[in-house]
């Protein structure tokens, strides 16, 4: 890296998709959050083996890139699997005995779209972060000397808290080696030290519980704040997200 | 009002301007936050007298309506009066001697701006809140039974910690009068519960106190965070917010 030694590297928060065109991107590592469910689902394929996760931001390019690839295709909107795709958003959906070495194609209402935002504003890295692999993002980051934005992809546009919560997670373990002047990152850190020792129950007060619960989803968002329960590291090359770690 | 007593009216916080299109505005109650200083600084005008205070969008406009009405002109840049205005942005500079009867035409970097969208977008009323008058602004709420966006007006378009720590006031005061779905306002809400008692030490620690502090204005934000200090109600009226308490 280019960078001084004798001056930390930039850390912001991008707390919704639609504030990221007022940072920074280019020649900045992005670690796209979904976690409810995306990134949480992602990190959990690839630890359970998965070959490679190609994340699409349509349900067309979806059946398409499946076709092509020869495969998994996975897509939800409004809990229900999308007709065209086989299988849904759910990290339960992918243990090691059906996705090892198996190519897996997703679209998600939030998460992918922002990982296209940021692929396309000229990133320089792009990984994935959900509670599932904290540990892995918190070393990758520490070890990169390089400008960081954590991109929150909220809820159509809209913040949302899981994802700043891990946001405030990752902040709280890597604050000593970057230079933040960011309230967003000030914000999403405060409220995770708040909550940290107790998200089980936090996570039910919140929106997005709502939502997801009608669609009996519960355990699925319970395991989504589990931390390090598929250590990994998602990185985008050359198409897809494998496992760096 | 048409709405049923059985149902509470919802009420959103949209963290910056550049997440109001996110958010029904039109028939809804906009109150306009900026706390550092712009909102401040016109409940301390009208508090103290003055006639009328005219919010314009840009320095050009200033001058312009400056010469229509025989107002005061105001605006800042980077701490500095804008050239063409008269007086700054700081709510020092208007004491009941010199604001009395007159009338105040100001721009801002980020307050005046987001009342004019809101305007453009139909909202029903547009208020201005800030902590010198936070007890008219609840009342207010209270009294109306209308749906409510509280909207930060940050920084730039970024989030900014301020503003969104008077929703919060302004929430904890409220939410048993309305239906709030919103993690941005529990977001608020919860900072605010975590702040309230110690606003002077915590605001030294936000990006914009830093900003401020270099031009010399910490009287000024120690001010601004000071609770019923200049009790009035600014509302919108015929192109100018009134007294409206």
């Amino acid at each position: 890296m280019s960078k001084q030694n004798s001056s930390k590297p930039s850390l912001h928060t991008v707390l919704t998709p639609q504030l990221l065109d007022l940072y920074e991107i280019k020649n900045s590592i992005v670690v796209i959050i979904d976690v409810f469910r995306a990134t949480s689902t992602m990190a959990t394929a690839l630890y359970n083996g998965a070959l490679k996760i190609i994340p699409v931001d349509s349900a067309e390019a979806c059946i398409e890139m499946g076709k092509a690839t020869g495969g998994i295709t996975a897509g939800e909107r409004d809990g229900k699997i999308i007709p065209g795709l086989a299988y849904g958003n759910s990290p339960s959906e992918y243990p090691r005995s059906f996705i090892e070495n198996k190519t897996l194609v997703i679209t998600t209402t939030n998460g992918t779209k922002l990982l296209h935002m940021a692929l396309k504003m000229g990133a320089q890295d792009v990984i994935t972060g959900s509670f599932p692999n904290l540990s892995n993002v918190i070393t990758y980051l520490k070890a990169q000397n390089a400008p960081v934005i954590l991109g929150c992809s909220g809820w159509k546009n809209r913040f949302n808290i899981e994802d700043t919560l891990f946001a405030g997670a990752v902040i709280e373990a890597v604050k000593d080696s970057f230079t933040i002047h960011c309230d967003s990152s000030f914000m999403a850190n405060q409220l995770y030290n708040q909550q940290k020792d107790h998200l089980p129950e936090y996570i039910k007060t919140l929106t997005h519980w709502h939502r997801l619960a009608a669609y009996g989803l519960e355990a699925d968002m319970l395991y989504c704040v589990s931390r390090d329960t598929a250590p990994c590291l998602p990185i985008y090359k050359d198409g897809a997200l494998i496992n760096g770690a």
